[in-house]
């Protein structure tokens, strides 16, 4: 059984206008990674709202599973729960269990309920809540899409609450190998290597490091003893 | 006149299994941000043909200029050119020009011309070649798509290269606020600011550091006096 697919979605104009770099891509697929969910694409859209119920349609016909960042606190930029609602063509307004959830943490802390305070806790009909155990505001989970921050403290949170309910596959395993030489010598045996290997992913990421031309092989797969094999054959056609 | 926009297309498994962090988006973000284009999308696709030419086409016809990163090298798995070909209907074969380029800097350097190597001279009928004064493998522009390589000081020099030839717009002009309130606080006043300024973007940034709570307000615009006035009655909503 091939293994379940993914998408990701980041909503932010600070990452398009160079502000911000955006850390939550790469912690979102190390970690899908890990458990055998294959992250097949990511899109970056800026705070519009047909943009961003373009992507989730889209993205949510296409994977099994969406992940969006950002675009879910209290100031009028903040439109995703609005988007995401559109997107599944739900109702959405303040909802009693995340509205108690954060008006008892800001009662604790002596913290006013505004209205704008209270858009946090606008939430599509039919969604689940995703906790936020960093700074309370809940992401939710509605159809596919799994909704959370952009703040990274606060998406690397709603992440680990959100993977273990989900269906893994058979993690990728990988096994890199260094080659001192230029990709162009070593581009003809690799190619051997990846027809003779069809069911594993040989990729070659090239450096150039203190005028030395080189570069990594890295070889994935689900079948360990597929990627031991490649890799032996590998390190036998271009000895250290 | 509204302002030149713009799509980034990232080609590569790397990024998308969580080995490697993307470096080139944060670039050219900031790079056409400061010449007045709009970065309005960012994909990242796998090194899978289907998806690269499908990405390519889908995001030529919705904006300007589109960039591409990535798959361009000698191995297998560099599928870029192909796919730029394919989606635009032109046939492509190693081209004289892009050939003698090589073969005159590997002869230089008593590099044996392999068909591997020979592969970076793939140039899509009809593109124009694109400088790479870091490793002399060009990239190319056919259309509105300029492709260029993965590796960040090669893409950068591309970059360097490919921009001074386009039109820019007015170049985004940006003032940012830091204030240590919550965002629930700032944020009914931030969206009577918003209406006020309807031409300007005003983006609310949450932080929180040694348990202050905070936002960073920035107000972007092409018109400095706008910019300024919206930043004054910000200022003087929330003194230091």
């Amino acid at each position: 059984m091939p293994n379940p697919t993914a998408a990701m979605l980041v909503i932010g104009d600070e990452i398009l206008s160079g502000r911000t770099r955006d850390a939550n891509m790469y912690f979102l697929a190390g970690e899908l990674t890990k458990m055998g969910i294959d992250l097949k694409e990511v899109r970056v859209v800026s705070d519009d709202a047909p943009s961003i119920t373009a992507a989730v349609k889209a993205l949510s016909e296409a994977y099994d599973e969406v992940f969006t960042s950002g675009g879910i606190g209290p100031t009028h930029d903040d439109i995703t729960a609005d988007c995401i609602a559109a997107a599944f063509g739900r109702s959405i307004d303040v909802r009693e269990d995340a509205r108690d959830l954060l008006v008892s943490h800001w009662e604790a802390r002596g913290t006013e309920v505004t209205e704008a305070r209270l858009r946090m806790a606008r939430i599509p009909e039919g969604a689940a809540l995703i906790d936020n155990p960093v700074s309370i505001a809940p992401g939710f989970t509605l159809e596919n899409v799994h909704v959370m921050a952009g703040v990274p403290a606060v998406f690397e949170a709603m992440v680990a609450t959100v993977l273990p309910g989900l269906t893994g596959g058979k993690p990728l395993l990988s096994q890199s190998l260094r080659i001192n030489r230029g990709e162009g010598e070593i581009a003809g045996p690799l190619r051997v290597l990846a027809q003779d290997f069809p069911d594993l992913s040989i990729g070659s990421y090239p450096f150039q490091r203190d005028g030395v031309y080189g570069a990594t092989i890295v070889i994935r797969g689900s079948e360990g003893p597929q990627v031991d094999a490649a890799m032996a054959r590998l390190a036998e056609t271009f000895p250290a």
